[in-house]
């Protein structure tokens, strides 16, 4: 993925010089106005695996991308939380459940597109939910039932996979993978 | 921490508003010119527990801030990285030392500095290394020799205590951990 350029200074307005700053190896956005340096890097998204008796919580998103398919409750961390509450929130956002986390169970590298995804492996404290602004359905799934066919994202379907082998063994251990193709359309 | 603000447009130039976006919950800083939406996030620090025999490799800092306190190798990590590969990067960068990651070993949430930190233990290749630009000395530290009461951040102290406990019981596990104040000065 292209570099996402800065071009106007956010703290002057003035515009500003991609260059490498003195003592840095790497090419940045510069104010050549108020010297400032203006640093990009990745960002994190948090989510959790919602879990129910038996069965998983998915949500069927409203919204691009992969509108229509179905989805982990997931979205950007903000300022200021901690990636446990950013994963509690986007579950209350997007599918309006409450949800306990049990552990910080899986970490995601995608550089294609400068995301690590943070997933928690929690509990619903009770069976209720319902549709949030960015869903178009919420729905527990039974392991046969869930649509792999119809998931919104590659991190999502390595989730449910590490998850439902773990579950198997009987033994849940933290997982990190790197993902560096998205699910073919 | 107050939210730093974007106060003119990256895109274009002109000055942004501080609103709260339609179909948003969160005060967001708005191009009144283009409408584009500037979110903030937080960032992620991605670092090595570099270990050679029984032996850890700390960096003392040349940089503020905590300059001349130790630290493990660790910073920000750059577009288009794996944490991993940021781990890597910044240990041979502040190190000059050659790392092979065995595990990603912990994740630190610090709210109140919009921080996430991800820690790899990772075995030296070779007992090689020297101070990079960042450091003024880089040593080997037997567990009865860690500085701990020089050690740059609370994140690096609770590094060490984790690998520490875990390398005396034999057992390596996943750490994670919320760290909402700094060492005291």
């Amino acid at each position: 993925m292209p570099r996402p350029q800065i071009k106007y200074c956010p703290e002057c307005g003035n515009k500003t010089e991609s260059k490498t700053p003195e003592g840095d190896n790497q090419i940045r956005d510069v104010c050549d106005a108020c010297d400032l340096v203006h640093y990009q890097n990745p960002r994190i998204i948090a989510g959790c695996i919602p879990v129910w008796e038996d069965k998983i919580l998915l949500c069927k998103r409203a919204i691009d991308p992969r509108k229509g398919f179905w989805t982990l409750p997931a979205g950007f961390m903000e300022l200021g939380e901690t990636t446990e509450q950013a994963a509690v929130r986007e579950t209350l956002e997007e599918a309006e459940a409450v949800v306990q986390t049990e552990e910080l169970y899986a970490v995601f590298n995608l550089p294609h597109i400068d995301q690590v995804y943070v997933m928690y492996r929690s509990v619903l404290l009770k069976p209720e939910f319902s549709s949030g602004e960015e869903s178009l359905e919420v729905r527990l799934f039974a392991e046969h039932e869930i649509p792999w066919d119809e998931l919104a994202f590659e991190t999502m379907r390595k989730s449910l996979e590490f998850y439902f082998q773990d579950r198997q063994s009987g033994c849940f251990k933290f997982r990190s993978a790197d993902i560096t193709r998205p699910l073919s359309r």
